[in-house]
């Protein structure tokens, strides 16, 4: 590090806290910083200060966004009467790139996770009873990762959301499209096969 | 796109400029940014406005650095007879990571690419053959790429520095270290041979 000029050490530096940014792509990518009008430079840093300033949670669903509430909830094309969980607003955004879904989120806010410390009260659980209780829903859709912490998370809402008398449904697990029988894994395949539906 | 929050779809946008940074990295990067607290946040945008603002050419090397002449030209315990040509700051970098070279550098901001237009005036070899002229020079190595163009460059160069009586010496291509003869590709063990040394 001792070769870099100090400005340009310290922007490295700065730009490997990016998630999957090694010293090497840190350098290349601060080179082209360097390189790039100083016009093009500023756009940037005013792209990251502006996300950063107007970016907040939606106080219904805790989504991401710049609006509060969110443009989804404030959406009347939307079905209010159901929810979809996910954990994080990036799980939201790839459910609307399906543009499949004409329903209501709520955002987690993470996953229940006991070795990392995360109960259910570090989550934004309490926030999505508030709004079983006081909104008229008729389907909970649970959309977490196939993981530990999701199986868990799933297993606790449901729980706690069935004697309700709301309907719980979690997205289907199997082999993704494309894929090849004979190189899934084993765990997805009987997912698949506990998950097969009548044709 | 759509899907995103004006300000964070910006901000992806603006990610994805850099090199090697595609949709799925912007997405995680700008979700991380976002996550990062606001002080973080503007310690990593004032490292790019300072790095931008202070780094400049050295204008007797061209290294880039935030001194003016650089660290390296104003160091005395630098032989400033020996010169070394590479084609941007970043091999220079590499080089000093070595910690074997203590002569002087020469950036030539590029290599001769007449396929990209990049031809010998839009490089720093007039500033070179000034350096040549007014400073007591007694080597020139070229640490130039073994690529077409840094090949096309090292012979320009050579051709036109040795007339004036400076010795011109070339790095050393050949197998890496670590590499193993059997894996390593006819053209670099054809310069290893060619570059053969008695023991």
């Amino acid at each position: 590090m001792t070769h870099y000029s100090k400005p340009l050490a310290r922007l490295v530096e700065e730009l490997q806290k990016l998630p999957g940014i090694g010293p090497k792509s840190a350098q290349r990518m601060a080179f082209y910083i360097l390189k790039m009008p100083l016009n093009e430079v500023q756009k940037f840093t005013d792209a990251i200060l502006e996300a950063k300033e107007k970016i907040k949670y939606c106080r219904n669903c805790f989504n991401m966004s710049s609006e509060n509430p969110c443009e989804i909830c404030v959406d009347d094309k939307r079905n209010r009467a159901i929810i979809c969980i996910v954990a994080e607003t990036k799980d939201l955004i790839a459910l609307e790139r399906t543009r499949e879904y004409k329903g209501s989120y709520h955002v987690l806010q993470g996953l229940i996770s006991p070795l990392d410390g995360i109960t259910p009260d570090d989550l934004r659980i309490k926030e999505l009873f508030e709004r079983l209780k006081n909104e008229d829903i008729e389907e909970i859709i649970l959309a977490l990762n196939p993981s530990i912490e999701g199986e868990a998370t799933s297993m606790y809402l449901t729980k706690l959301i069935k004697p309700l008398g709301v309907k719980v449904s979690r997205i289907a697990f199997g082999l993704p499209m494309g894929a090849d029988l004979e190189y899934a894994d084993e765990l997805t395949l009987a997912r698949a096969l506990e998950g097969r539906r009548e044709v």
